[in-house]
């Protein structure tokens, strides 16, 4: 069945960031089916929630029915949005009932900054954590490196970088980076500088081909790039890991969030870890 | 009433990002209870699930009743996890059937990794985006500047640096920041290496104690930290922002993630940027 793009509709008082994350989970599950997205957020009063009805209404009178999703907490502007024809799916009206009565209690309704500042000595931490992050990205800084939680550990572009960042930018986790070198590599003992801390390692891999190609990218047509060059890299590092019990991810499968998540699994069995945190 | 923490579970096919994200957007607004958090990622098959189901049921066995969230797609994961004690808010199934009728189609119902690799196309040029914020963070490089869809432009220690790894990592958006030294703000025009970018500028401010604060950490004391440096800095740099158009954010109140959502909301009104990007 041919048809338009689907549009979809994040409405939020604050971010949008939970209508997106929950909406998109479950239009995930349609792979054949092409959405048009759009997030409203921070829609405060039920005067700017009839500004939105208007627009939602709009879409309707288009060529595709369109769908809406979300999370506004504010009684008033939740009265307001469900006026809009568009069917809306509301996160927060069909769970919030359940869970007061689940817990005994009144939630409090209220615009709730979930993706606000919160917690300002969390807030701090992540903050925090993304300085130490960068200061000690790809081995630039050796300085302080027992404060790190985790050290990532691999050679060249095999996502070090990225899962670091998020490490420290969702879950304020201390983040240093190791880059193996051939050097590192002659054998199979821990590089001096991170000896004795391998118990906070995780060792990165990529399939060869992968990071042939994203090695291409930087430096064309180089040693460094070539297939020969990769293969021999990530079979020495897996060695190293393996001697040394280094927690191996594959990041050519994996993504950011499912290497953090994996870390961060680990860490959560390693109680004396959480201990350190700075 | 005096009870103890409420623990709470989110329980997840994938990493659970979801799951935890909707289920907070819930607790926020119980800021008078105490949760304790678990979060059980990868639950991969039935076997799992009832491994889980065993915790959960111990868990039952407490002092607090506790509380769980699944997102989990696959049927035999979820009705594996129904056979538990613990109450369970189970964001999947409530919605997908109401989204299958709206939308015509019948959703696949497999563990679907929103926070996988997925569009890789999209996920490399997040990776990119956080390569090309780090080499031009803090104005470390001016080169290729006109490749940044948005420039950051602040005195030292606004919150430039997280909310460009933000942009970077959440969106792909190529961010370059750019700091205000006092050189830069005995005027009011635009510095040179981003008079002819004004239209992708935008300024972050914060409170003179706020910031004198965050700078007092880095260098206790110096003149650099004063109350009265800081004064001047954010007088002069809202002065040269309104003298040049430029969109202002203050990252004393805003969040990294409420500042991204205020900057993607008006870049998506200014689709000439769109089209620029990389």
């Amino acid at each position: 069945m041919e048809r338009g793009p689907i549009p979809v509709f994040f409405l939020s008082d604050s971010t949008g960031i939970s209508a997106e994350t929950m909406g998109n989970a479950l239009l995930i599950q349609f792979p054949d089916l092409i959405f048009e997205r759009r997030l409203i957020p921070f829609i405060a009063t039920a005067e700017e929630a009839r500004k939105v009805v208007a627009v939602l209404d709009e879409a309707m009178d288009g060529p595709v029915t369109p769908l809406a999703f979300t999370t506004a907490a504010t009684d008033e502007v939740r009265e307001v949005l469900r006026t809009s024809r568009v069917p809306i799916i509301d996160f927060f009206e069909m769970h919030m009932e359940k869970v007061e009565s689940i817990l005994g209690a009144s939630g409090a309704r209220v615009a709730a900054r979930l993706h606000g500042v919160g917690d300002i000595k969390r807030y701090n931490s992540r903050m925090q954590a993304i300085e130490f992050a960068i200061e000690h990205d790809d081995g630039q800084s050796l300085r302080a490196l027992d404060r790190a939680e985790v050290i990532l550990v691999a050679p060249s572009r095999c996502g070090k970088t990225p899962t670091t960042m998020y490490l420290a930018l969702q879950h304020g986790v201390f983040v240093a980076n190791y880059p193996l070198l051939d050097e590192d590599l002659e054998t199979t003992n821990l590089p001096r500088p991170i000896a004795e801390l391998g118990d906070r390692c995780f060792g990165l891999i990529a399939t060869p081909a992968r990071l042939s190609e994203v090695r291409q990218q930087r430096r064309p047509n180089s040693p460094y790039a070539s297939l020969e060059q990769c293969t021999k890299e990530l079979r020495r590092a897996d060695a190293l890991y393996k001697a040394n019990g280094i927690p191996v991810i594959n990041s050519t499968t994996r993504s950011v969030e499912e290497m953090s998540t994996l870390i961060l699994q680990t860490l959560g069995s390693r109680p004396s870890l959480e201990g350190s945190r700075p």
